[in-house]
């Protein structure tokens, strides 16, 4: 199999696609959700039990593998998958989002950036060709292009400038890159500003990229310019390559953005959320610690499979969470992820059968509404 | 089924025993090895987790359950079992041990403990009769007496004195029973003193128990302490009756009062070290965050058939504890259960077929030397 490649199966009417990613740890199906994995693991969840959930892909973090435990470390211990005892897809960000939310321990040129490490302390140095070379020799499936990201509020010429530096930097990765079988993905930038985020897609299409990544959203601005920037920016990304909405979002983002034609997601939500005792439901959000879940003999939510519901009721979750049990941590996030991906399959079987958006609804409940 | 009952197997010629101990959830095979679950869960590992590892029983604590979530809220959640998610057999300790470790925030009189919870500092009033009624409540399978148990250096006639309540209370305790399908211990006390020991296990047995534990032991004493009161204590209980040394130990201890013909035990060892980053494995300790292991591909132990050492090498484990990502402990701790259960299984392996200690020292590797 030709790895990676992309095809679409099916489009709804709204643009939503279903679609099948390939790539040298297997199939994708999209629109696919991916658990966050920053140093190796996705917080208090094995690999045998992201499998038993659904995932199909997991995100982790170049510019944090780097700083620890290394590259070479992950050299030694032979690759990222066989450290991580994971064998499927695995996606790297490449630490231009860290380039925003390390600000003070950072410093940009055009050439690239230069950090003290937030482990160390350590000086080091990040360009688009040792970002692409590090994400190579980590193993991964795709890697995404060294961008530079703003935070929600800067203004138009500091966004100007961040869309330059971030083409040019995506043509210097992608001429350095040397493994053919690894993806890699440019990331479109340019702030809430249409003709800046018209230009960066054109520039990173006319490179040429496995697929595309929108960036530099859901950073802290109103919600309704996420939606309004991600509307304008997928009508500016081709059919045939996957579309990534980075950093997004709540199980209604997800709807909202499948609806739109996008195909990967990623967002800390579930599994922080979980640790902070916050469970997503059909009914809404459930926070475990509040003192009418005491008593409740009810699983966190009524009908679901999960392994957390078939076995431990909410006023278990709130003893765990208020005795600072890490049980509690890995049970709420074995049933966050589950709400997750499960909504995400309930996505791919309402376009495979034609039935987007109303069974998908169901299954996200009131985060539909 | 009558239980709880208990009958020897059969007896090796040093005294060690291979043992059935019948209870109201199920079969304990003896000689074995309880996990601690204080709040009602092993710490990093599910319910699923333990039937896997070969669990058969785990220790709980009605003290602190009785603190957070308060018995109660364990009632309203259908019993300690169903909280829990374990259907297995539960031991809970009673509070004996706390009353010594909490020590300032206690005072013990003849008639009971008075204290202020370590959780919200409410005062809180413990007797033998309240001590049996909690744990009835909680719906376990073994209740402990209440006993006063005392830190190693005591002296002589403060623990005559602490024998002299601990066997009034296991009295007061065994009259305010109710659940017959609930086993009951007494726990001999005195220290290090054989003529103390004697007449506290003599009392006991006198009130007759459904199985007895020796406590007081592993509190601080030098090892040979620990070995020569055991030694005696044993010799002074039934052989029809479970033996329970509580607190105990390394993999050596195991073998050790296993030899004597003790039949329960449990320690916080395995899980404890393990979140510390201490790995129990035939070759001796080891001590994961050690550079030495930082580039080491090489499972924890070799040949070890646990998900950690089938999946993880030392190399992310040490990533794992320095990144403080929760996924280490749950794996560290895995293996190390993995290695107690494992050597208990070996242990009864060899009682069976009648190559005892040798089966046993070669799982315990160089923990028996």
């Amino acid at each position: 199999m030709n790895v990676p490649s992309f095809s679409v199966v099916t489009v709804a009417p709204s643009g939503a696609r279903l679609g099948r990613f390939s790539t040298a740890h297997g199939v994708v199906e999209t629109p696919a959700f991916m658990p966050i994995a920053t140093h190796g693991s996705v917080k208090g969840i094995a690999p045998r039990e992201l499998v038993e959930l659904g995932a199909t892909i997991v995100l982790s973090n170049a510019y944090h593998l780097a700083q620890r435990p290394g590259v070479e470390v992950v050299q030694s211990l032979g690759g990222l998958h066989r450290m991580m005892g994971w064998s499927g897809p695995i996606l790297t960000d490449s630490g231009g989002f860290q380039v925003m939310s390390l600000q003070g321990l950072i410093q940009v040129d055009d050439d690239g950036v230069s950090y003290r490490s937030h482990v160390d302390g350590r000086a080091g140095r990040l360009t688009p060709e040792t970002s692409v070379a590090a994400q190579e020799a980590l193993g991964v499936d795709v890697a995404m292009s060294l961008d530079e990201c703003l935070p929600a509020g800067a203004e138009r010429a500091r966004v100007a400038e961040a869309v330059a530096r971030t083409t040019d930097w995506a043509g210097r990765g992608l001429a350095a890159r040397r493994r053919t079988d690894m993806a890699l993905f440019g990331i479109v930038q340019g702030g809430l500003d249409p003709a800046l985020r018209g230009e960066s897609a054109a520039a990173l299409l006319a490179l040429g990229f496995d697929g595309y990544a929108v960036g530099g959203l859901a950073v802290g601005e109103p919600p309704e310019d996420t939606a309004r920037v991600a509307a304008t920016s997928v009508g500016l990304l081709p059919a045939d390559r996957p579309r990534y909405l980075m950093g997004v979002g709540t199980p209604r983002d997800l709807l909202t953005f499948v609806t739109m034609g996008y195909d990967l997601f990623d967002c800390v939500l579930p599994t922080r959320n979980a640790r902070n005792g916050m469970l997503f439901t059909r009914e809404g959000k459930l926070m475990i610690r509040n003192a009418q879940h005491a008593r409740d003999p009810r699983p966190v939510e009524e009908g679901c499979e999960c392994y957390t519901c078939a076995h431990f009721s909410r006023g278990m979750l709130r003893h765990l969470a208020l005795a600072k049990e890490m049980l509690g941590a890995q049970l709420a996030t074995h049933h966050n992820l589950h709400f997750y991906l499960r909504l995400m399959r309930e996505i791919r079987a309402a376009l495979a059968e034609g039935t987007f958006p109303a069974r998908a609804a169901a299954a996200a409940g009131a985060w539909a509404a």
